[in-house]
């Protein structure tokens, strides 16, 4: 099962180091992770993302709650959260395919942030089921380079039934 | 001084663990990181935003070189690149001020993707001095959670000199 991990970690060397250790030492591979400043000084978030047996997830986030530098841990899995991602996209746009890859770019309100005589580089956000679509879409003109920043996630303020239905989504 | 560096690496148990002990063996802090899937099946790319010595990071990356689930290493100090980072930002916005935070998103762009009756969630992108930039203009009204993916980066197409003008930020 996948599971989505936030954390609220100290910032400081050797934290990163610890905690995908707890993952690598149980045999688990972390599919995507992001690390970036909070609201707070010294503070950081991290999501993880990883597929695997829930209990084994379950003793993963224990161990996360007893290193010292992990200040809080939520397992997203159970509650409802909006995640996000952003992808640049360098794909192949010479002559009479340009267009077409701008028509994808506008379908999926992807920016365009730069470009050369061969190419395009867009700018995509979104849940990761999106971003898989863009790639799919974009994938026959020819992919150059991807590099995605991997998903970021936050509990929603509306929480189940037909609250859920408010969301924006 | 600040250094961005790109890796390709395979996507197995245990790689951000070798990875992040490379930096903080050296007692280096990574200040963001980012992991995600790229255009080809198990293999991902990693975005390490770090501070320190030329010297270091420079043995750094050698050393991130030698690793053997480590397929590239480029830092991107030196070339011209562009750098996104995507932020989540949940903000307090009960009656009157609803507008004024509407009116933020809007000048920049953000997308507001949750809500509340007390809080708004804005998802917002651009490079990092941009996510700096809301979060100071949002603080005022009081930031209730931030989640940011740190930085993704790609080398630009058009390098150096007047070429550089032609970019699109």
């Amino acid at each position: 099962m996948k599971h989505t991990i936030s954390l609220l970690v100290e910032n400081k060397p050797g934290v990163l180091a610890r905690i995908a250790g707890l993952f690598s030492g149980k045999g688990y591979n972390i599919d995507s992770i992001t690390e970036g400043k909070t609201e707070t000084q010294g503070i950081s978030r991290m999501t993880i993302i990883t597929h695997g047996d829930d209990r084994v997830v379950d003793q993963i986030t224990k161990q996360l709650n007893r290193l010292i530098d992990v200040l809080k841990v939520n397992d997203l899995t159970e509650v409802d959260f909006v995640n996000r991602e952003l992808a640049l996209i360098k794909v192949a746009a010479e002559g009479p395919t340009r267009s077409d890859v701008i028509q994808v770019a506008n379908i999926f309100q992807a920016k365009i942030i730069d470009l050369s005589t061969k190419t395009l580089t867009l700018e995509v956000t979104g849940p990761d089921k999106k971003i898989e679509a863009v790639i799919a879409m974009l994938k026959p003109f020819g992919i150059r380079e991807v590099a995605r920043t991997g998903t970021v996630a936050m509990v929603r303020e509306f929480q189940s039934g037909n609250q859920a239905k408010m969301s924006l989504e």
